[in-house]
């Protein structure tokens, strides 16, 4: 069977049937953010990305320094979303032999200053040759209070969904920077090229408010969102007019003959978090949040199972979410 | 400049000075086969290798389960240098799109089956596609005693320098692989194919005897023992009559023209520990390893930094080690 006919998400969860388990040190295994070991003071979290040129990205659009940067931060988010500070980074490259010295260089200052940046260290990793492209993995070691754990598993019916930030705008960037050359620097490319991580909101988010499940967007609202819903046996309605868009993609649906909701559902690689959250806890989040930069926005709630993901347009008419537009391996 | 101008380990060093250090909780950064942080009550082995498709393995020759079988290895022997006991292992994949599901699940069979074989736990990683060819990325972390460090950097002049088993039988058996057509399987394939990690033999080495250095050989003994030395800043003296070499090494001898033990020296893969251990710890040494399968050998000792690494020949005749043949970027 080819892996398209059941795709990355089935795949995945084929393989984690085949995985045993054999120490109660582990928290939580494959299918979160991160995984999540005890250690005797705190839990240790543990991720891993490869990127892969031509895949995950182009050269010809990304400078070195950029990739470096952003190579760190898909990873860093992944310990964002679990609440988590962010402590080592092993860093293994594929490199093509005709590579240049200075180009791995200012990879690594961009390596580097992410680390820097979000004060944790390069400790160690591993580089090699690679015959048909860049292949940067990293994984990023970090830990997170004991009892905090806030997993994709805990959203329950009546719960409120939020995100942070604007969504679409990484895809938005991304499609204007394959289709127009030259190409004028926007915020939507900046969004795209330099995203951040939003580790001190899912600290936040962790500790102060204790939301019930988190994730960061990675693969699109829709993707994600799912990815809930599956962990936690729950269904969800999105309000589509609430989905916060930027002024640059509303502004951009003019020019283009394209539902620009599609990036924010469909896109992926914003970095933002979805959380949710206890309704009760709301007017609190809502308190904390006001000294906060990135805006949060509630764009719908939980609902039981049997309802799957229901979009609510402007008009107030319901549709399903359909398999489609899920997945994109 | 190119990086073959500078070598692989050309490039790592410049970029080790490109790492900035932010924590004291960091006992070994970058350059050693683990990166070492301290917890609570243990210090922490992580350590992170990619193989890649066409590089360090050819799918026509390896099944997908031996294959993933050898990617944990690889990274476990990593651990075994230290000395210590694996526990998490997280893996990432890049499969090209038109692989079958069920090349990826017997690879997974192969991961899970050395996770189970070892006692360790695969408890994360991610999968994506890859335009070019097949890609392993594995991240192992292990656990070490508090007071056990074994490093690279502790070897001291006149340590007698020891191996583990048999050298050159890996490279050998890939050269058989590649050259032969069908090929009969023998001990030098199945080394190249199935490796062994060595890690009870690193536990009792770093644990019982307190050996001053160690490394696995995974690049060649002449790539590895540079290593030592560069790091250890001294020299070495090797014995060559004393190299051990497997039966079917010696009888290939025979059949092919080629030094052999061009196979030990540079072949690499062979995944053995190279140690340097106190001259009067030797009789201790060797008292514990009677009851050991795997038999160790005393190949030379360690010498002052100025006399770089000595190969004695086999009628006693002393060269130094030339650059050449060290790197195999």
């Amino acid at each position: 069977m080819e892996i398209d006919k059941i795709g990355e998400f089935g795949l995945i969860e084929k393989l984690r049937r085949k995985i045993g388990k054999r120490s109660n040190r582990i928290k939580l295994g494959p299918g979160d953010d991160c995984a999540v070991v005890t250690a005797p003071d705190h839990n240790m979290l543990i991720t891993a990305d490869t990127l892969i040129e031509d895949v995950h990205f182009e050269l010809h659009y990304i400078s070195p320094e950029m990739l470096g940067k952003k190579s760190i931060v898909v990873n860093l988010s992944d310990i964002a979303a679990m609440g988590g500070t962010p402590l080592y980074i092993l860093i293994s490259l594929g490199v093509p032999i005709s590579t240049k010295v200075e180009f791995v260089e200012k990879l690594y200052l961009g390596f580097e200053s992410m680390a820097k940046k979000y004060n944790c260290n390069i400790i160690g990793g591993d580089i090699s040759k690679s015959i048909n492209g860049l292949i940067i993995s990293i994984t990023v070691i970090g830990e997170v209070k004991k009892n905090l754990l806030i997993r994709r598993a805990g959203a329950r019916i009546r719960d409120k969904i939020f995100v942070t930030g604007n969504l679409g705008n990484s895809a938005a960037g991304l499609e204007i920077l394959k289709k127009s050359s030259p190409v004028k620097k926007n915020k939507m490319i900046e969004k795209h090229l330099s995203p951040k991580p939003r580790l001190e909101e899912g600290q936040i988010l962790a500790e102060k408010i204790g939301v019930s499940a988190m994730i960061d967007l990675s693969d699109g609202l829709a993707s994600d969102l799912k990815r809930i819903c599956e962990e936690s046996k729950c269904g969800a309605r999105i309000y589509l007019n609430k989905i916060p868009l930027s002024y640059g993609l509303r502004r951009l649906k003019k020019s283009i003959n394209k539902n620009i909701l599609d990036y924010a559902l469909f896109g992926g690689e914003d970095y933002e978090l979805l959380f949710t959250i206890e309704e009760k806890k709301v007017p609190q989040l809502q308190k904390r949040w006001k000294k906060m930069k990135i805006p949060i926005t509630n764009i719908g709630e939980i609902l039981d199972k049997r309802h799957g993901i229901i979009l609510v347009s402007h008009g107030g008419k319901e549709k399903t979410l359909s398999k489609r537009g899920y997945e994109h391996f």
